[in-house]
């Protein structure tokens, strides 16, 4: 259609702000990681329960996504953590020069782990490098077992899979087996994590996979 | 920002086509509604209840949108109810063009209902108008209550409201009250349906609600 052709110089000034954003955080040794999941699969308390394991052990800031409103900002803030709030207005993602603005904002040399809390959508934030070190998505057990095969790119794109809410999976008919291997044949190398964040069940590989590449990308303290 | 400009010409167009597809139902009687929501939210569990309450009463013919597979329409055909897959391939939402080419695979004129499944989104679906005569959205309790503070549009631009899964609200934390004064706050005149599309609960006001203006629709038997 046309206006894909329209929108090739836009991604195209987005991935060079994004690769500005990307050495931004690489001379401070902060690991970025950009959180992607629909409305309502758990981004918000994925990300409490990550602060909660990892507040003690490294500096944190959350950059929070919304179309309207700064209610994910103002939970994350009660928590003693920072957090700066993107609205969109509209727009169904978030874009780099977005998050140019937000660090712009943080003292990022001060920091060892930002967490960006994309718009709640399965589609648009696909497209869109922001600059992180990893992309990684959250499904939710009431979402279904068959959102992989409706939303593939996501799952392709994605470092790693969290599955969300699977304490609920008594309640919803969710297939395991058949959405473990519709993953599989869409990104055979991303880890899957079966977690329920609010309860913390599952959380610990989740936690371990993240830390692992923080500290590899943290700068020793001189 | 710069793409909204380059957007527009594209909006016009679709507004062009929709009024287009219009005209078409309007012309064959035929009422199209749009039904809008989170991947997961229930969108075909409800056009399954659907289908079961009204098709002794109307011919009904379902447009499936997806980004991508046709298990949605596979299974509205096991039903033996007619449907038309659109894959939008990576769009986030349907456009006019992509119904009217589904209405020319339909025998319009020989239709009393169509039921278009969007894409599972709560943001793109509500800048286009797709030529149908009611937009309607669906929550799903699992989805949480905040969500009309945060998707303030899709709230605001639907003529009714179905909040899905209501079974399950022993298992999440959802505050009725609070999701209710959001929607009122948002759009006060849109109902609001409390339903369980799985297991039949509250179906009965949404039917009555579309069996009015279906009914209103439909031109008299020659």
């Amino acid at each position: 259609m046309a206006h894909l052709d329209l929108e090739k110089p836009l991604l195209e000034r987005n991935d060079r702000l994004a690769a500005e954003n990307k050495k931004l955080t690489d001379d401070a040794g902060v690991f970025m990681v950009d959180l992607m999941a629909s409305p309502g699969a758990g981004k918000t308390s994925t990300i409490l329960a990550t602060i909660e394991a990892l507040r003690e052990s490294y500096r944190i800031a959350v950059i929070e996504g919304d179309i309207a409103s700064d209610v994910d900002s103002q939970t994350i803030k009660s928590k003693g953590i920072t957090a700066v709030q993107i609205n969109t207005g509209g727009a169904c993602h978030l874009e780099s020069d977005m998050i140019a603005r937000a660090l712009g904002v943080l003292d990022v040399e001060a920091l060892d782990l930002i967490i960006i809390e994309n718009v709640g959508n399965l589609v648009c934030p696909t497209d869109f490098y922001l600059g992180e070190d990893a992309k990684v998505m959250i499904l939710s057990v009431p979402e279904g077992d068959d959102k992989p095969l409706k939303y593939p790119g996501i799952f392709q794109i994605s470092d790693a899979i969290i599955l969300n809410k699977v304490d609920t999976t008594p309640v919803f008919d969710f297939d395991r087996e058949a959405f473990l291997s519709s993953v599989q044949g869409l990104n055979p190398t991303a880890p899957v994590f079966e977690i329920a964040a609010t309860t913390g069940q599952g959380v610990e590989s989740w936690i371990d996979w993240l830390t692992a590449r923080v500290d590899k990308k943290k700068k020793p303290l001189r």
